[in-house]
């Protein structure tokens, strides 16, 4: 099969690589319909992390192509959704809603999902079928659904952004866009986009933002402030991961409000002293995306939310290179790669 | 009237200060039965600190002498119980229940409640009247509600902890054990104290410890996942303020689990992978003590609790740097000044 390998940091090239094969029974092979390019790919890809799996990509949606004998729930022929990490679904952890951090999870970035086939592990704790196949405009998101959608929903929810509060939401990528449209649906009064880019804040508004905010930092958080009374925001999405941002959020938040970070931390260190004044609560990491695959696939299967305008550019997988050029002279926000 | 006076680092006497008057309309003057020395006082005492205020103390229980014109609930004669925090207790911060960062706050060592008398800024929103006269041997278990017993409590509600959860207390102080007393009481199903002082251990052991772990740092981190089949507490009680009592903290909990840290942050630094990485919700700061004073008046009156307990050292107030002396060298946990 032909797959994206990362050969150094700037080099990447579509490739024929080995078929992918059941090696647990617990496996299942599933042929993709869309995969996708990740802003934390971008990090290996600038150098700015070693690339320590030549493989790429995590995010996938596609028909289940064969299972293992151990396999109950997914079926041969199931177009499915599954988050980036593999996870059992049944061991402590997972019951209480943290799949990311399964005592048996497995990141699907070092099994590479930008690829025309991959082996998932765990399938039936991983995978989560659709009701039926989707028409082809579904599909971009149900893909975002498996990591950009999920992130940002998480943020969302750790942030406890709800009915009667003021969300404020740092950064304006995928993750960041998305989780405008989760503070949307979980019923916030009011989504403060901190964008500084024209197209990005138009879909933000489209997403339900109320407000928008250019400024960063420290001027970022006074306008926050000017906008809450001095207070400050209930909830604050943080999707971004830099130590600028990391401050932002907390900054931002009032006493006793809710900061969800869901951007992977490069070179952050979080005060102790700050941390102690804010009086905010904080939470994030890895996405736990499949403890919201089933309520995020009905959201899209029933159209009532449409996270697929992310992606602003589509090529083919066999044209992968240009999409993280593309990403990564910011020329697109979000390259989904048809299979 | 008589008062503490901090001069320098290891320097406290007992003067002549001025007698406390009424101020603002909201003010209340209260007769003290019963003030303490707190562990954040040892910081300026051992230099680590600036003595940037010499009227020290912030913990009272007394009796209110006077009242200004715009006091309405609490009343002259009434025996009362304040937080450290004075606070309006009718601001949106306050509503919420964070009084610590109320918008009209003002923190009571700044005015010094190691003396006869103490002017109680915002009266009706900072102290709540006990149902009568206490008996002398309550006195004690109402003084720590002040802020060790409701600083404790604000740490357990913080972490979460609850029935059926495993609460680990990092910090054997008075406010660390006194988080023990609130885990039990919230119905935590096993609490691990750790504590390498037998005393201690036993007082935490009264309290409602189930177990304790004396090994600190990673080694600390190692023995609460020996105890929680290798998943880490659910909800951590962090009491102590340092750096490796913070990462003690985070890296006891599970993925999921909640971390309530009320420790003085010193020379703190979290770094960001670690907190991207363990999945854990952190929540703390000066804890809002009045949100909690109500509850604990009630439980200390009907002898639920007793949380005076932790004091083992009891002293005049003349006398007061005799118990500075003894809780800096550690011959005392916590020191009760009479007035």
């Amino acid at each position: 099969m032909r797959g994206v390998v990362m050969h150094a940091p700037g080099d990447v090239r579509v490739e024929d690589r080995e078929d992918p094969t059941i090696l647990e029974p617990t496996d299942a092979v599933v042929r993709l319909t869309a995969t996708c390019i990740c802003g934390s790919d971008l990090w290996p890809y600038r150098g700015a992390e070693p690339v320590d799996h030549q493989f790429m990509g995590h995010e996938y949606v596609g028909v289940v192509e064969q299972v293992g004998d151990a396999v109950r729930e997914i079926r041969v022929g199931d177009f499915v959704v599954g988050s980036f990490w593999a996870s059992d679904n049944t061991c402590e952890i997972c019951r209480s809603g943290y799949q990311a951090y399964c005592v048996h999870r497995v990141l699907m970035g070092t099994i590479g999902t930008q690829a025309e086939k991959v082996r998932v592990p765990l399938a039936d704790g991983t995978l989560v079928a659709t009701p039926g196949q989707p028409d082809a405009d579904l599909v971009p998101s149900l893909l975002a659904a498996s990591d950009v959608l999920g992130t940002g929903w998480f943020a969302a929810v750790a942030a406890e952004a709800g009915p009667g509060k003021t969300v404020a939401v740092v950064g304006d990528g995928a993750v960041g866009l998305l989780g405008v449209l989760a503070a949307k649906q979980l019923g916030a009064e009011r989504i403060i986009a901190m964008s500084r880019h024209a197209d990005r804040q138009a879909l933000a508004r489209r997403f339900g933002a109320t407000d928008v905010v250019e400024e960063r930092g420290e001027a970022g958080v006074a306008a926050i402030k000017a906008l809450t009374g001095g207070l400050g925001a209930h909830s604050v999405i943080e999707a971004v991961g830099t130590q600028e941002s990391m401050m932002q959020a907390i900054h931002s938040a009032r006493p006793g409000g809710h900061v969800g970070f869901v951007g992977v931390s490069h070179d952050v260190s979080l005060p102790g002293e700050d941390m102690f004044m804010a009086g905010i609560h904080l939470h994030g990491g890895p996405a736990p995306v499949r403890r919201f695959l089933p309520e995020l696939i009905r959201l899209i299967w029933d159209r009532e939310i449409d996270p697929g305008q992310v992606f602003d550019l589509t090529l083919p997988l066999e044209d992968a290179a240009k999409g993280y050029e593309a990403m990564d002279q910011r020329r697109a926000t979000k390259v989904l790669l048809t299979v």
